[in-house]
């Protein structure tokens, strides 16, 4: 490892302070990092130190470190901001109105951005293991950074040493063309590779190349819960019966698993199913921990997803042992780790998590109360709706058992009753492919409710009955669980 | 045109009432059809005359004609219905909770019915303008009949005479292999074709073909109003500017429209849009009699669609004209014709109406109030949710004025914030892309709801400011236009 590969011909080498004094006031900056990690860090911070009066647009692929969404907002730099967040700044200041955030599916970001209008040039500021002339090679995520640099007029990019070069093998770079002259996408399993390790891009576009051994800031899982273990085992029997009964799953299971920490635990307890003899693939957005344990103990036959989102503990066992992951992991851009047609010839079985569903299969996943954003919807929409089996994974109560996840009516809808096939609590399993709206409620009320709510939802419903309609809710009282509780 | 053409080979020939009796009271029945058009006519009725004690459960390809849903339902034969009703019958009885409906996407279905336990076996009931010992030529629609023909235990056919043996010409019919050994589609443009116009079966599951001359009930398309009008006028101008400025229509431009008379309207004319030198391509789920006049003119360069929904106006002048509309037009399998990767890869525009749109851009297209639904969601989730460029067209009042379309908060959601990028009304038009909520919000006030009602949202966007969070909602009055309506 020497400047000879990470530095490659006659670049713009420059300090971050430098480079951030040429950022104008109201700049677009399409930042390269998915899942907290392979974002840049030193020119967002030089711009938070800068003192100047700053009103930035700020696009991510995904869920980016404080350099970004505490350091920015604290210095009050950000206006807007698209597609996901995942710091308390950042939250507060969209909560407060004080940046315009729009919540955005992953798996469109990059088409929305080149083609869309949702920038129009603006500078893309991309972390890379390696950069040359007129290319780059990303370091611990792809994102959106292919769209980013292909469609921003200038580029800056941040060389991170601590990264290792080797990180490049995991890399499968490809980038649809224009429509209507897309071509099929060619992908035909999860392992496989299309593109490149590389993103090229014009060479008159690069105004920076910064230097930084600054690194990620780690995930931190907490330990499973006795109701995310709970929840593991059911999802666990249920998954062992479906991959029986579809003939999609004869010969291998597809999955992806939702980001956090029980998305992680599930994945890891996901190695004591008995799948008989089918091979377990993963295709999803995040190499979180529990996939390393999945292929330590070699049940996993390949990974594909956009973004190694691990531990400390884990990146460290990920470095030590890189050739070896390598060989089953895969990591793409993010239109293609979610990637509505790769999810369905794959047949993945999608596994996320919510706030709260209602009675009928309409689900909540970003907005507290209908109102306070905490997140974003991230890859959620894009495998719930294109999955042909998305499987909700949640606890069915909140704050210590005050508040029931399962409500008469969610106060606000990422996932609609046309996307959701099975949800999953540490009470049971409620299935409800070819169920109408009324089957629906009494299975999610008898096989998924906490016993504290049952009668309050059966009460519920039972008004709703009276009321009429396919739907049985009682429009009036319909968001009463809501209303008390601001 | 005879029958060597029509019933080829040995073919076991009956009544309908004959095959009819044959039918186990509790069967699933997957039948042809989709636009009103092209599904089993003789059979349901027999089915419907037979005073047997039936609980059906019927799955169709989209909307059905009177014999099915209207008589069926009266002889109260049906106990479950998917994925799409539109007719009064049917309507009341999933309203009053006789029939157990469950609403879905068309896109999907096929794949849910053969492998997503939606239907175990089954008899699929067929209309037909040619049948072999194995294979049949679907009519006016494909639907979902060639998943049906695969999945089903047993197949019978209805050999229609009054659809001309040259509408074959029009289909291009291809399954998708089962996932995870899915190939990608290699349909490069929508008036392409890579597939067949037979579909092939069994022989073994052949038990019955009935012949009948029995007609499709034809669309009835009203004049365009003035609303239609002014719509049409405004999202012409916006199609104007906006095929000037991304880069993915600079050659063409394709678009889907909603089933109706709306969309039927929007379509006739977007002939007057000035579109420059640019092809216009329809990628969509039915040709309604505004393609036939573009496709007169010579405005339109290709047409893909699942169903032929003609007035009977419509009707003849295809007839007459087959050969040459032939060239010009393909029928495609639903889930090809509304296929997610499709609409991406070919840029469709896609134009559809709802019952009512929020504040924050969440739509209802389904349920009247929250409860009471009228058809069912159609392809709308799916062009809505595929295309790079999702607009709403609907008028800013319903029941003359009485109902403002534009509302604080929907009480049923079909389509997500996440989903909807243009709202078009005969006020103006919103351009929600890049918007936060609250400017979502002030952009439907001020630019699409109905002069009459801007003021009480204003109040309302003033009270869910006052409440704080990214989606300025106030909980407790969010349904209260809705509450007072029922």
């Amino acid at each position: 490892m020497n400047d000879g590969e990470r530095l490659v011909g006659n670049l713009p080498l420059c300090d971050a302070s430098e480079v951030a004094t040429d950022i104008a006031a109201d700049e677009t900056l399409l930042v390269s990092g998915f899942g907290s990690v392979g974002y840049p860090k030193t020119v967002p911070l030089a711009l938070a130190a800068s003192n100047r009066d700053l009103s930035l647009t700020v696009i991510s692929g995904g869920s980016v470190g404080n350099e970004i969404d505490s350091k920015l907002v604290e210095a009050d730099a950000i206006a807007r901001r698209y597609p996901y967040q995942a710091r308390s700044p950042a939250r507060k200041a969209v909560n407060a109105q004080e940046i315009a955030f729009q919540d955005r599916n992953i798996s469109t970001l990059g088409d929305e951005v080149q083609y869309g209008g949702l920038a129009d040039g603006g500078t893309a500021v991309v972390e890379a293991l390696a950069v040359g002339t007129n290319w780059l090679i990303p370091t611990m995520s792809i994102g959106q950074t292919p769209a980013f640099v292909e469609s921003a007029d200038r580029l800056i990019v941040e060389l991170n040493r601590s990264v290792p070069t080797a990180v490049r093998k995991f890399h499968d770079i490809y980038r649809p063309e224009r429509p209507p002259n897309r071509a099929p996408n060619p992908l035909t399993n999860p392992g496989g590779r299309i593109g490149d390790e590389r993103i090229e891009f014009d060479a008159s576009k690069l105004v920076g190349v910064v230097e930084t051994d600054r690194r990620d800031q780690p995930y931190e899982f907490r330990d499973p819960t006795s109701d995310d273990r709970a929840i593991a085992s059911n999802l666990g029997t249920f998954l062992e019966d479906e991959v029986r009964r579809s003939p999609i799953f004869e010969e291998s299971l597809h999955i992806q698993f939702g980001v956090g920490s029980l998305g992680n635990a599930l994945m890891s307890a996901l190695g004591d199913a008995d799948l008989g003899s089918r091979d377990l693939i993963y295709f999803g957005e995040v190499i979180q921990d529990g996939l390393l344990d999945l292929l330590d103990e070699q049940k996993l036959t390949a990974a594909s997803a956009t973004s190694l989102a691990l531990s400390s503990e884990g990146q460290k066992r990920l470095f030590d042992n890189l050739d070896r992951y390598a060989k089953d992991v895969v990591l793409r851009p993010g239109d293609l780790s979610n990637n509505p047609t790769l999810i369905d010839r794959f047949g993945v079985v999608a596994v996320n998590s919510a706030l709260e569903v209602d009675l009928f299969g309409h689900v909540n996943s970003t907005h507290l109360n209908g109102t306070r954003v905490m997140n974003g919807i991230g890859g959620s929409g894009d495998f719930n709706r294109h999955s042909p089996l998305a499987v909700l994974a949640l606890p069915s109560t909140a704050d210590g058992g005050e508040i029931s996840r399962i409500v008469p009516m969610v106060p606000h809808v990422d996932h609609t009753e046309h996307d959701i096939d099975v949800v999953v609590t540490e009470q049971g399993v409620a299935d409800l492919r070819g169920k109408s709206p009324k089957e629906t409620a009494t299975a999610f009320i008898e096989q998924c409710a906490h016993p504290d709510y049952r009668e309050g939802l059966r009460e519920y419903l039972d008004r709703g009955l009276a009321s009429g309609g396919h739907i049985p809710h009682d429009i009036e009282t319909a968001l009463d669980w809501h209303v008390n509780r601001t």
